[in-house]
């Protein structure tokens, strides 16, 4: 009797507005239709004895990561870690002032670093990326990560994750979803911080894949990292992902653009309940603006297959009261 | 106080034998060397504020298949899948009558196949296991492994996995392991069936993998399967395989051959307490007894290995009271 008592007094003491935000499982969205077709979805394939239900281990739901769950202008951070590791290993390589990709990296002329195309693109992942042991390539992700700063923002990378993503991951996970990152990005740049940022642990990270051997040096053994690509995990290559690690199909799929339509394509469908999601850049004084015309996270013919389909798209700018982490 | 009385009431009702059964989380295994070495290990990595406590995170199990969770005699079961599916098609490949291997499968000439070597079983898996979607790979497997029983014990397949096994997983994952199978056998054939034999999601199932595509057909997104190798998940491709889907080392490893050698080598190197254990065939009367001289799951190396660095053995003989799942 008396616990009840205490109970009626706490909840005198909550207006009604408050006891809302407290269950509110995504605060920084605002009340628009996004969330309101997210919430629908998430309660009608939970919902025990409904047509719609699926069990849990079916609740698959699978995000893209550059401009879905963090950022990607003015280039994919991992471009941006690539170029900070010509420079810290330059003084090793003096053939580097001369020869492209390098060169032109050294001198700061990233248009110099375009021009060396796919080749160039494929040398500065080969000499970044390859040749050093996975555990040596997870410190030096986890050392730049700690410390290197973004451009325009001065934030941490990791600050720079969308706060409205967090938290629908973190209400997915709480109605049984297993959150799966499908992103054309490199699997072992993002392994080290997904679990600490996101939520998501290593095994539920797929991305872009090099070569992999083991190898006993001094009796102990190691992984080297190898320059050749075994998933280009961007376009058709994530379904391919997707298969190949997780072996079932997604029910909800989120992404922002064109590279991510063959993975919405393959959740759509699926045989039973199946929900899609755009998120749209168009936020030029929060984030950035930019959609069919970019030259990074190009979504075009994304835009038109959403709308044909009816797939939800997230307007940043009219659907998230707050972009990146509140006080980072 | 009522609820008190009936409990003391209810105890003094079991006796302590039946006490220490209902606790008994492997009660398959025989009060040998091998089950006390698994529960120490266990205890010792959850036992919080203990100096080998293991976040539940970092608790990873890898478990090979055939021969480790099932049998794998007189030849592994995928080889029987394959050599079913040979005669099944056989009708629609006139050619097969005179052409390698698949004349000598179907004449039931298991030495021509044999002899036919690493080309033909190349083309026996092709012709096998690609060139179908994916969907249409897995109808074929479970309706395979719903019906197809072993020549020698005229069980069916699922019901030829090991019951001391099966309470180890289940063990393992109520003290917080995630449990992976990271098996030489392919990838898709496991899928399937591991969920609902091993309780292993599709996304913890780790095997040989061939190339994916994803297509588009009458406006419907498939991916087919392709006749090419892009994981051998086989002794130095396991801890490869570990590394690609799991991305964090094991810290418990199970295996029966030399094939899983590198992968209980790769867990025992780990920097926190890890735990090895191989599977010795040692019960001709109850299952098979091979090792140092078997074509299939030879486990010489190991054995070796094992005794110089203190991992765990099992005889099936003397450490497992049963088996087989009993009444099946």
């Amino acid at each position: 009797m008396k616990n009840k008592i205490k109970s009626l007094v706490m909840l005198s003491l909550l207006s009604p507005f408050a006891v809302m935000a407290q269950n509110d499982p995504l605060p920084s969205w605002n009340d628009t239709a996004p969330k309101a077709a997210i919430v629908a979805f998430v309660e009608k394939v939970t919902k025990a004895g409904s047509s719609d239900f699926v069990p849990v281990p079916e609740r698959i739901a699978v995000f893209d990561n550059d401009g879905t769950l963090w950022s990607e202008q003015p280039v994919y951070f991992q471009g941006l870690f690539a170029i900070d590791r010509v420079k810290a290993l330059a003084p090793q390589h003096p053939e580097w002032q001369t020869n492209e990709p390098f060169a032109s990296i050294l001198k700061g002329d990233l248009k110099g670093l375009a021009a060396s195309g796919e080749k160039g693109i494929a040398q500065l992942l080969a000499a970044t990326h390859a040749g050093m042991t996975t555990e040596e390539f997870t410190k030096t992700v986890n050392d730049w990560i700690a410390t290197a700063k973004h451009p325009k923002t001065g934030k941490l990378y990791t600050d720079m994750v969308y706060q409205p993503m967090l938290e629908l991951l973190t209400y997915l996970r709480a109605n049984g979803f297993k959150t799966f990152i499908v992103s054309g990005g490199g699997i072992d740049f993002m392994r080290p911080w997904a679990e600490r940022v996101y939520g998501i642990p290593p095994e539920q990270v797929i991305g872009s894949s090099g070569g992999l051997q083991f190898e006993m040096r001094d009796g102990k053994p190691v992984i080297v990292k190898l320059p050749t690509l075994v998933l280009n995990d961007d376009k058709e290559g994530k379904p391919v992902g997707i298969q190949r690690h997780i072996g079932r199909r997604p029910i909800m799929a989120f992404g922002n653009s064109d590279g991510d339509l063959q993975m919405l394509q393959w959740t759509a469908a699926g045989a039973g309940p199946s929900f899609c999601l755009y998120v749209h850049h168009t936020d030029a004084a929060r984030e950035w603006a930019y959609d069919r015309q970019s030259h990074i996270g190009k979504l075009d013919k994304g835009l038109d297959e959403a709308a044909a389909k009816g797939w939800t798209v997230v307007s940043m700018k009219d659907d998230w009261k707050t972009i990146f982490p509140p006080g980072k």
